[in-house]
């Protein structure tokens, strides 16, 4: 496991702020070590360090009041939403109060007209889809995971729409949130567009809690598209499966779906899901629109990838062949694990431009081989994002120093390359190094921003920011 | 003319930066009342504050130079683009230095397998897609105006693409800035998406030179689709055309431009470019896509506008056609100068909840004739964000207190209605008491960031925030 330093507690503060919650609070207060625990978990390696209470809020104004003590008393407020988060989002290191906002889980209102939604932070992104279904609405953003919607908006998830749809950035129109100081706040309004001021809403998307605890998020929405089709593609190298990407991107062919997956990957899913996929370099495709754009575009699509090498392109028929297919991209994390029994997979993400796609990919792949570790590689390709996950046995300690060093020179090649540390998964406690790296002068302010809306440092300390 | 409050001169510093400009800059520092006039000029009534000098750096190195002496002797620093805005953006209350950066006109590298670019901030639009037309790329935010896209990034610029493309907030990668102590930091990488840290690049975007001077823009640009066609549709009433857009919107047909004109503009633009269009509400459109989606979007659109009463429903069959039309939109403001001739055109801009659109239209046409105000409104109706433009006899005291009182009620509607008080042309002076009224609490937390990034307030005070 990868421990981050612990940071100075406060102990007479959090006693005190312990007791006042318990209070108001009652059962929604808990101190007991199994859910401390929990709330202090990370889905990869990243050691828990977990907080001193957890408290389920129902309202803002349950929220404020939360922060107004901890404010009052100088202790770490550590908002949860389902714990899905990859670089130690929640983890305590000065010790706190979690604020899980699971039980905030309320559709406020649609409006079908706008195609536009307000929520509770706690709504997962599978309700919120299930609630939308009959209205011919869905919400796009898919980070794999069933996240909260108030964690995906602090972390600015994205996932496989990513390439048609955008990430969170581009689709919350505003939220509420509480300052550290307590006070709640509305950042926009629910028109499409606004110029009104700076954009706090896209402030505090992606400010993975260092900011605000957000309380309900304006989401823009779409209509369920008239068709939607399947397909896949084989190629004989990740360079032919890339430069088939940068086609469709040139070519501006509105795929909703391009998602790559090395041999491994193919490998490791087959086995898994019990498909008979060639274990060659995959693209997986998803078409939305009308049923005659659906057809063009999977057409378009199969002339690009031919000129490129591509073999045995084939469309998806019926919707259950779709869905088995999207199953198991979406099951690959599972399947990994599978193919290496015993070992941890560990996560990692980069972005980079498209044209240096094929180049960071056929080196991580390089590399790796090098140092002897399995990483299967899934990427969102048309973002130019992409995973690779080390799958490491965590009892040798070489092996997962050599992980460590893997990660390391992944991310720094990314920057390199006029990229991005991380694509989606945020900075968290992992990548607080290589933000600097990434962005030098302009984190220093991000740190005079954080300094001016947080002073005590107590949202959600330790993270981003070193 | 609005004249806002000039605001205390710090007159021993402007003295002393002038010498020290003047020694380095020489013939590119100048001081005479015409420039000094032409670099306060504002588009409608705001009336003209002038700066002290005007200065036109070659690179950002310079850019540095003069914010950094500036920033020791307390001196207001307004950066300068093409001088477009229309909300007092370029004024100086408390005098100060203007930077005009027109001679940053160089586009520095066009990646055009990743459709990306960066280009200096005195670029303008019509120069930049001048030079990408032969990669088969463009750059899609047209605000009517030849701005530069240092001034369209600092207003977050929209306009009539919108609704396809998104505003500069989706287009704009990443930014050079120097910042108010003359550090000079980059935002962002070419990366499609990144989560990591906050979300400098979209704080700085619109935030109209009260935060920096931008010295470099990495913008995301788009392949010339391989067909592009127009139409025309009339509508029985401004009701009946906002109802076909919301139709429009929630079926997700991918129109590139959809503008409504109310039937005074109809009549305007009859008279000056010589067309002969019903002079009822009229909806003008563009698709782009592939040769059969284009057809395509045009026969749904078709029956969308059939569904609500659209009269004459044609598509231009030619180029010249599609340019005419297009260009009799653009020249919409000069066509309502004329129909109401030596009147002065006010323009500003709201934008709701589409839902909300016929409602804030109809609203505000009912307005301006109780007033007795002539009015005329084209929308980008898609995003629900429309112009109203009294054409106002600036010798007639009653007659502006009247149009003063039309816009603030306007504004006043469309935050009742969830909406914003401006879509795209920003706040400036002009809009201030609206922003308060539109975020409350939140103004407060943009205030805290101004004066964490700048806290002497010298980058273009007396803007968006009291």
């Amino acid at each position: 496991m990868v421990k981050h330093a612990g940071l100075p507690r406060n102990e007479t503060g959090i006693e005190t702020v312990v007791g006042v919650l318990k209070q108001q609070f009652g059962e929604r207060f808990q101190t007991g070590a199994a859910i401390r625990e929990q709330h202090g978990h990370t889905t990869t390696w990243i050691e828990n360090q977990p907080p001193d209470a957890v408290v389920f809020p129902a309202s803002a104004q349950e929220v404020s009041d939360i922060v107004t003590v901890c404010a009052r008393h100088n202790v770490p407020v550590i908002p949860y939403g389902t714990g899905t988060s990859l670089e130690g989002h929640v983890n305590a290191p000065a010790g706190g109060i979690c604020v899980d906002i699971s039980q905030m889980d309320k559709v406020v209102e649609v409006n079908q007209g706008d195609l536009d939604c307000r929520v509770q932070p706690g709504v997962t992104r599978e309700a919120l889809n299930t609630h939308l279904r009959d209205q011919g609405l869905f919400f796009p953003i898919d980070p794999g995971a069933n996240a909260s919607l108030g964690g995906m908006t602090a972390t600015n998830a994205s996932g496989t729409n990513a390439v048609r749809y955008g990430t969170m950035k581009d689709n919350v129109l505003a939220v509420e949130a509480v300052m550290a100081d307590g006070r709640i706040i509305r950042t926009g309004t629910r028109a499409r567009k606004s110029s009104a001021g700076y954009d706090l809403t896209r402030l505090l998307v992606g400010s993975e809690g260092t900011l605000c605890v957000l309380t309900e998020i304006t989401l823009q929405l779409q209509g369920i598209p008239e068709a939607i089709s399947s397909a896949s593609c084989s190629f004989p190298s990740v360079d032919a499966a890339c430069q088939t990407v940068m086609s469709v991107i040139q070519y501006g062919l509105p795929v909703a779906r391009i998602e790559l997956l090395d041999d491994t990957t193919v490998k490791a899913i087959n086995a898994y899901s019990k498909l008979s996929l060639p274990e060659t370099p995959l693209l997986l495709l998803e078409f939305h629109g009308t049923d005659a754009s659906v057809l063009e575009q999977a057409e378009i699509f199969g002339a690009l990838s031919e000129e490129h090498g591509g073999i045995g392109y084939q469309a998806t028929s019926t919707t259950e062949e779709r869905n088995t297919l999207w199953q198991a991209r979406h099951d690959a994390y599972w399947a990994m694990l599978q193919y290496r029994p015993g070992a941890q997979g560990i996560a990692t993400d980069v972005c980079v431009p498209i044209s240096r796609l094929a180049d960071c990919v056929g080196a991580a792949q390089k590399k790796a081989a090098e140092l002897g570790l399995v990483a299967p590689i899934v990427g969102h390709a048309g973002d130019g994002n992409f995973h690779v996950s080390p799958l490491v046995n965590m009892a040798d300690p070489e092996e997962v120093t050599k992980a460590g060093a893997f990660i390391g020179w992944l991310n720094d090649l990314a920057i390199s390359m006029d990229g991005t540390c991380t694509g989606e998964h945020g900075i968290g406690q992992g990548k607080r190094p290589y933000l600097v790296r990434e962005l030098g002068e302009a984190t220093t302010v991000m740190a005079a921003i954080k300094a001016a809306l947080d002073p005590q440092n107590i949202m959600n300390p330790g993270k981003i920011l070193e």
